[in-house]
């Protein structure tokens, strides 16, 4: 026993946290002209969900001594800005419904889903100007998170352009995970650190552990974007194959698919928008026979061992060792 | 004499610091990957135009006795977020042409304008997080430039509400362009005067000045749509009639066609997209009679008067001039 909470306990701990999030959440959105949009920006924030970005800020903010209560503003603006790219990229791949929930474009029309992710995204840094910090904490803060955002973009145009087939190495794959996925998490708790009064160093130990942490958030979704069980994951299991979606899996596989009946097979199934599901079976047994998807879980834990690693340069503290156990958790999120 | 430039100069300083702000313009972003969703970003603000609202930025900072050097990555900013808006809006508008330029939903698909949008939002928050200036300083700009994006989310969803032959009171009206157009003029002319080390009192000053001068820039903006000339507003005449838009000219019409045959026709007309030519003219027609467009020039002078009369808190100076001038050029544009 190291003292760190079980995966049970890091569930109910992240649960108590969203839990406790609600209330901030649902609070910086007032209720002013036109009803319309104050409604289409909050709908996605005020659905819920697991909320990791907006409990890590607090984690970070802890973990360095700090006091959590005070990076609850930012942890909020992390969280519109989740949803400011939600709304949008729900938009831009033409999503009807996320978690059963229908899309803020489909529900409010395009135009208003455009202005409601805008929304938040000024809303995001109107929270940041009124940060509980002095004026150059809120500047670091600043740049770390207007940097994620534009990284963000460039990781959604990246993602964008590799599907269809298009094929990537395994750097390109990483390249694009760490900007449309990391790097929010990243500057979330790199703030929260910030907030919390950590060095540089820190901050930066922090910012490397999220930064790892996200590649392996975003490699396990797309792994569970194969195998996951639609019930559970809420999206449809095998879509990506379908989309020509390079992932991790992909990469591998065309690497190291031995026979050449499958590689053939693969590539013609990759990017087949109608394919069916058995279709979609065989790819999952290709890749199976290709040790792809060990693979990628294998690469996905080597860098939550990374992330782990980073926390070296925090003080022992209960909550490092919830950020560690949020790591190991990311990996067994819904299988 | 009182040693105003005249208007050709006040267009002559407007053309050279648009030249001037090219540079600075073409700098801030960078040759990174994705190539498409670069080229896309830069496409709008790197297409020149008038640049009032940066040139407004610079023209504050040295009106309050600052060195517009310091203020030029700040009239940057808010040139990019001027070009994020204007990105977006073509798209929920579906306009195919912005000044003979095509529009980038058309030329990089409707994925890419929405994340050439957020990152030219994202950019400006970067360059605002690296103003030199100090962090309190930095954490002022940044509130007034945020609260004015989510005012401007407001500002463009009222005036979609408004279409359709939505009618609308002045009040109403003049709120809509407050927060569709002014608060951004605003935004920036403030924080040119903080950046320039102004006391609270002149910000507000000249924060007012740019509220009033964007109520009258919008409303002239709207008269131009209905009777000006499309060779050199660039926008085909008589569009906000066919849209069925709230104008001040459509409220004020609304409440002083005499004729009650004039009235109905004014109805019919408004609003019908498919109106011919013949139609438009009729019911420009029915607004000289009315003498709308007489009111909505006088209300858009009253505007400019106010905008001039909050300088009086600034002390004499060449800049000050230039901006009591370049609020009368607002009024002389484009007829």
């Amino acid at each position: 026993m190291d003292g760190r909470p079980e995966m049970t306990d890091v569930k109910k701990i992240l649960k108590q946290m969203s839990d406790e999030l609600s209330k901030p959440i649902e609070s910086y959105i007032e209720d002013e002209l036109p009803a319309n949009l104050i409604e289409a920006a909050r709908q996605y924030p005020y659905a819920g969900g697991k909320r990791m970005r907006p409990a890590m800020v607090i984690a970070a903010c802890r973990a360095v001594g700090g006091d959590g209560r005070k990076a609850v503003p930012l942890a909020v603006a992390i969280e519109y800005i989740h949803n400011f790219t939600l709304i949008h990229d729900d938009l831009m791949d033409g999503d009807e419904k996320r978690r059963g929930m229908t899309t803020s474009h489909v529900k409010y029309g395009m135009p208003t889903a455009v202005l409601a992710g805008d929304a938040l995204f000024a809303k995001a840094f109107q929270i940041i100007a009124d940060l509980d910090a002095d004026g150059e904490t809120v500047r670091d803060v600043l740049r770390v998170v207007s940097q994620s955002v534009w990284d963000l973009a460039r990781g959604q145009q990246m993602d964008i352009n590799n599907e269809n087939g298009t094929e990537v190495t395994m750097d390109e794959y990483i390249e694009t995970i760490r900007l449309k996925t990391s790097v929010l998490f990243a500057a979330g708790a790199a703030g929260g650190a910030m907030i919390g009064g950590a060095s540089k160093e820190v901050v930066d130990a922090v910012h490397g552990y999220a930064m790892n942490l996200g590649v392996a958030f975003q490699m396990y979704d797309d792994i569970l974007g194969i195998v996951g069980d639609p019930a559970v994951t809420g999206k449809s299991s095998g879509n990506d194959i379908r989309k020509g979606k390079s992932t991790v899996i992909v990469c591998h596989a065309l690497k190291n698919i031995a026979d050449r009946a499958d590689l053939l097979v693969f590539r013609d199934i990759l990017g087949k928008t109608d394919a069916t599901d058995a279709e979609i079976d065989e790819v999952r047994s290709i890749l199976r026979r290709a040790c792809s998807l060990d693979y990628a879980i294998e690469t996905a834990e080597d860098y939550i061992n990374k992330a782990v690693d980073c926390l070296d340069a925090l003080e022992p503290s209960k909550d490092k060792d919830f950020m560690i156990a949020l790591a190991e958790y990311t990996m067994t999120r819904t299988l």
